[in-house]
């Protein structure tokens, strides 16, 4: 991993008498950071020529890191309206020092050619916070593409991103999901999916709109939840087959958790993430008056309260690993009106990715559903480790890059579309109030939030390159997966 | 279910001494047959017109039912070699009294047009036992299939066959599949699935032959377990999506199994059948020499020592339900000849219908993996009941049809293709040895096979129409499969 | 087994046009019952010299066994106040036809003094059905004891009964349980447990006692159930030990109905019972007004709606494998008062003998709970071949006892003390109207109950020695116990 | 807690450039210690005052924690040979730097008196590591015995001990056990239980002595896995009924480790701790020749190669949560002649204090059955948090005591009962050779071993006084306790 960020040296810092949380310790100490690192952790550590920042009464934590997220993103009509610089910056407000946006192989281009392109959009817009990315693959019958996706991962890309659903775009046939798994097995890659069965969405799709349903909520209907399930299933075993790991995005529903459970229990190398909509909004939003559903139409869709309540479990027990974003901000005045006649015409996705840390500390922590250590091993450790940025990132330890959260747990702060950074114009959670929020956010010790604003600039953030896949590294100590026998 | 043919009345039977076994009877009385039925059963029952058969010291079982067969049916390149009239031979002289064939629709068939031909095909050759039919879909794309499939299953055929197998060929999309479910849901058919991952399976052959891998090994080594098991989960869930009853024929292995167990456990109204060739041979017996392998080519291929532990295990504990035989005869001097030189070219299937009764007998019964009540129960109790057979068949009792065999438990028997009934050439089980055979067969009252050899004629058997699938009643009472909540 | 009553030979019997319903068939045909035994079933019988029975519209069940009454008992100050005449009067009216009783051992006396003492007491007051008995074991402590205990036991007793409840009095040991299991594992025998941790109860009692609590419902209190399934645990773990075969009588709560699961599943040997007052009655009866909450107090005592819907799902699912009645027939007006003061001094039990099979029918068959197969497999068939009576008992079949229940399925019938035939003054089912009841009864083809009034006389029932306990044959075929490896 | 120590501050240490490792971190860096307590953990920090040691090459780990010793005890008629002195010197040269000894209760004593006692003994011989008492409790049949141990618990001992096995004399009846696990959930205490029948092991010595059989291997075969597997369940369903939480000492087959893994899939709160012995002996040791057997008595006995297997997986995949040693030091030479002519006079134990870190590290770390992260969270940072000394004691964090293990994890080392330091005169890993083995150790910041030898003196450990048990805190956060619904 390295920065590519050529921005001026920052000036050491002393952060004094936060309460650190890690994933297993709690305690009130100084924290020094020397040139992009923290160097040490003490007891009244003495100031020398750092900047002293009293982070008495706050909590300590390490960077957010979200691994699902598609800035700067064409998407079914339409293009995600935050880019990498504004997308960062909405980000870094939410305690989300690195993410991972997925680089997709748009029709014609070869993957070799996304990627460049990609980078590019990175290079236009620099970041906040620190960027990776996440190779998602949607076609591969050309020549020389699998020498190419092997180039890829060499080059400190370890994840691949294939789709099951959207037949006729990005699904893959089951023999292209067996070769892209045979080749993330050979090249210490993880394999990422969007487990929906294509087939039966478009056929469900096509008797709705024939029988003239064309409202919001029809994109629900027409993508059950058994369809989700169905697909998480058969990819593990495909994935298993190739002997490859995988690492199921947005999970939504209680018949996936208990693939998923299922696959870990036999030894399986399956991971799985949800997303706070799937926590927070359900079907019944899709039905809002005055095509307000529309704001709700992302895949999988909404599901049903007793599924949050299967999601909630699975973050507490451990069947679930991260929790990230899926932020996909279009606007409803302009983006989402291309399906006010035709639900499948509605662009997917919504707007997140700066609200994250706020809802899992109050819903999460707060309500009882796990403590604090929990929540940072969803939101950073975890993450960290799956994707090939531990131990630089996800923790708080002397060596790591100082990547930190203050973070005040009895700061109020009402989530509001108007006021946030993203350019979407709506929020899922428009109005709801929240106990606890970042105050300042460090970058490998710069300061990119300060009082709860973004005071960082572009190129604070820097593309970074990821390390191999390594499934023994991906969950913390202690929680080994078992070994397939 | 009325038998059509119009042959003589059979004279009156009184069957005097046999030990009855039934799923749950073990007792010694005397069965009385009058007009295709039995009409009493007692101790010393006058015998009044009757002819007396003297079946002391033998078991008496009701016939058994065989739901898995491809009688004169084009396969691969070849045509089997058995037709209704010979195959229905085969089968009695191994103690089956009512078998259920595949009505293949071929390329350029309708539903109808299809059906109609397999019935022409029995007129013409007409069985010596009673011969039901399924319907095999592999076409619906034409205008008026689903109201076609409506009619035949209104008109006695309650379980179509899918295939999601055979790429290029038989196998349906996902999308067909769930609309074939929705159709049997609506019709009270039981569908019925040959469950291997068709585009893995497509892939693999083709990476083998590009490899220069033609031998008839290459055959399992491209048909991998998990793509066994993916397509049954899947088939499982779309099934349970449409709320259909599923049927998986020909479970191979032990990863298939954990799947039919899990689904069964959560009340999902699936059924498991396996075949003796999946007890007795092993992916090893490809490997025989002089092309010989050829001979265990069919699909799913012969597994592991392992899966044929684990399929005894599923016998004896209820996951799996029924043995049937796949019997496929073709010949090894002529039609598997086909593949000499391309392992994918080797007509599929192996003879088997005439010792399954035999081979249960002596290594189910006599080796204690089960009782003799669960080898009624496998044989012919429970398929009589999951293909609306039952009450008419698959048991001995007062008003049941008159299809019963006299078992000589002691018979010893030395399995030999020179000698079997089937026109195939060759035999799995040759040289094998058993102990326990079938002496004395009826059909509906008229003996067809008689000091064990084939007395029957063309025409003792009939076509069987079916009652529609009932899930309350596939199963035994005291066995309720689980309410799904 | 030998029936020892010495009455006039039954004249023939023809039973017309009933529904034949056993575990396994549902048809109607005609029964011919000659010298106690059935010696036809077939279509339209000849009469000849048989008395016909028009039995058209009526169901024809195996006659039911009960195998938990205590009859002409002394218990905690009382005495049971049917006797074997009265009682098994009772047991007729309600279709069952053989009855086990327990032959409690008595403080100061030998298992062989005991047994002959309750052998007098059936000879005294000679039954209507046929009688068995278990070999309650509460005194091992002298010597010779073990010896007098395989004598019972070869002499046609192949079933004990202790208890690890009842602290001071039944209570054994654990290492007298070990010694009793061991005997049981050498000598073929079943052994029954009633399982509650009595070291716990007598500390919550003599608390509660002391306390002041002195109200029926104090009876429930110190009596939790997780000291049922605790003993329940306890027992199955020291019949393992000892290789014996373990049946658990009426388990009345969710807790221990998971670890005879949990054993089941194992493969361990283990059976359990629940009784209609388990399924019907609930921990708030024994705060019924005026005393009335006495009428509810047995051991283990009513428990909670959410325990009741565990045993009815047992009892489909076949967790549990019968259904007894623990008839304990006390009055109200006299042995109940005897705990006026102190809940722990009100006699244990409560009536049921008689209504077993109307609530079985009424409250598990026409409430879908499970259907008639089912039905007459917990009341007769897996009762009759636990205790070693099958196949004399327990079915309909040619050469079974003609133990018979024509049984009304449309019949109304109001519950009601003052109508029972038993000499208890209430019924805990007082007013409750079930839709079904018997109509006639037959104990070896002598008619006992004719439109539903006892018209047997003392001696047409007699005492039964019973096989040695065989674990192969306690469950149906086809649901085999899955075998320890 | 607090330390009584009155000894001489400790002088600063700065521990440079080794590899620290917790249940999370593996990192290099130095460590500042500073008046017993850890100050700060950076890169390159300035030595000041501090001594500097170099710990290149080595690992640092958090001091041990051993909770199951028995120093300076009578037991079975002999007294352990090692008291709190040289019993503390052994546990420091094997890495543990807190041990929690059982403070018996002998008869005739009061609670209240043999607590003193054995604060007595600490006194008489100071120990060198830190040490905590459990109140093992053998007799509550005294006025005001549960007064007394409400005090107990109050003055920082937040954990019983309690016996189903030693019928006779330390065994508790059921209704005690129910007793004392009642006071300890009013109190924040942890029960940990012996969990043998003392019923069934009597009953099976008596049998086996009265038979002639009085070698060693009659130990194990009159305490069958199955009596340990039935106190487990019994002692968890009391414990449960009481809201306890519980704590199974030397968990030793298969059969035991089931239990506790069902209970704890339930919720419930229940941990298990392993002991060497039981990983690296098995039930053959008891017939070595010369009556060298005896050396393995202890209890449970060793059981089968089958159970060491299950217990290794069972540190692996969290079932059980700690390894301590269950440190029972006799002689061979004297102590364990006294059971020559009869097995059950054997004194039961074994030594074992000083290997268990190099035991886990060689067989568990270096054969990859765990890592090191496990390893300190088995040996180390888990007891320290169920037993009340977390945060302060089990890690390596800015804050806390500076129990520190400095670990050559190349350094060989043979063992060897000659050159140990505890008294006893064997071990039962005689001649085994390891290879990793602590170098240096600190308590509270004084060196205690150097260059392999022990240098502490008398009193540099003390007497802890702990927190009360908390079961949110009793594991690793990310790893909660199911909660019981």
């Amino acid at each position: 991993m390295s920065a590519t960020n050529a921005g001026a040296s920052s000036e050491p810092l002393l952060i004094r008498g936060g309460r650190i949380i890690t994933t297993t310790e709690n305690r009130v100490a100084d924290v020094l950071v020397e040139g992009e690192r923290i160097t040490a952790i003490g007891e009244d550590l003495p100031a020398g020529q750092a900047r002293e920042l009293d982070a008495r009464g706050l909590l300590v934590l390490p960077g957010c890191v979200d691994p699902h997220v598609h800035l700067d993103t064409d998407f079914g009509g339409a293009k995600t309206v935050d880019d990498f610089t504004n997308g960062t910056a909405a980000a870094a407000i939410g305690g989300t020092t690195t993410l991972i946006n997925f680089a997709m192989q748009w029709p014609g281009q070869t993957l070799a050619q996304a990627l460049d392109a990609w980078k590019g959009q990175i290079e236009e817009h620099p970041p906040i916070v620190d960027v990776g990315l996440h190779m998602a693959i949607t076609d591969l019958d050309y020549a020389g593409s699998f020498d190419e996706l092997d180039a890829i991962t060499r080059g400190g890309i370890p994840s691949y991103k294939v789709f099951t659903a959207y037949k006729g775009s990005a699904m893959l046939s089951d023999d292209d999901l067996l070769r892209v798994m045979e080749s993330a097995a050979a090249n210490d890659v993880l394999v990422m999916v969007h487990a929906e069965n294509g087939d039966i969405v478009d056929l469900l799709q096509r008797r709705a709109l024939e029988q003239g349903h064309t409202e919001p909520r029809w994109h629900a209907a027409t993508r059950p939840a058994l369809a989700e399930a169905e697909a998480t299933s058969r990819v593990i075993d495909i994935a298993h087959l190739a002997g490859a790991s995988l690492y199921v995005v947005h999970v939504s529903c209680a018949a996936s958790l208990e693939r998923i459970a299922n696959a870990r229990a036999k030894g399986w190398r399956v991971w799985g993430e949800t997303c706070p909509q799937y926590l927070f909004t359900d079907e019944s939003d899709l039905e809002r008056p005055d095509f307000e559903g529309a704001k709700y139409v992302f895949s999988p869709p909404p599901r049903t309260p007793a599924d949050q309540e299967a999601l909630w479990e699975g973050l507490a027990d451990g069947v679930l690993s991260v929790v990230a974003t899926d932020h996909v901000p279009f606007t409803f005045a302009r983006d989402k009106q291309l399906g006010r006649d035709d639900f499948s015409a509605i662009p997917n996705g919504a707007p997140g990715i700066e609200n994250r840390l706020q809802l899992m500390h109050h819903f999460g922590v707060r309500a009882g559903r796990f403590d604090l250590h929990r929540m940072v091993d969803l939101l950073s450790t975890t993450p960290a480790r799956i994707f090939g940025l531990h131990p630089r990132k996800g923790t708080i330890a002397v060596g790591a890059d100082a990547d930190l959260v203050l973070f005040d747990p009895q700061r109020r702060h009402t989530i509001c579309a108007a006021t946030q950074v993203s350019h979407s114009d709506y929020s899922l959670m428009e109005g709801v109030e929240v106990v606890g929020s970042p105050t300042l956010v460090t970058v490998r010790g710069r300061i990119v939030v300060e009082d709860g604003r973004v005071v960082g600039r572009p190129g604070d953030g820097a593309y970074v390159s990821r390390a191999p896949f390594d499934p023994a590294a991906a969950d913390a100590p202690g929680q080994p997966l078992a070994v397939d026998g």
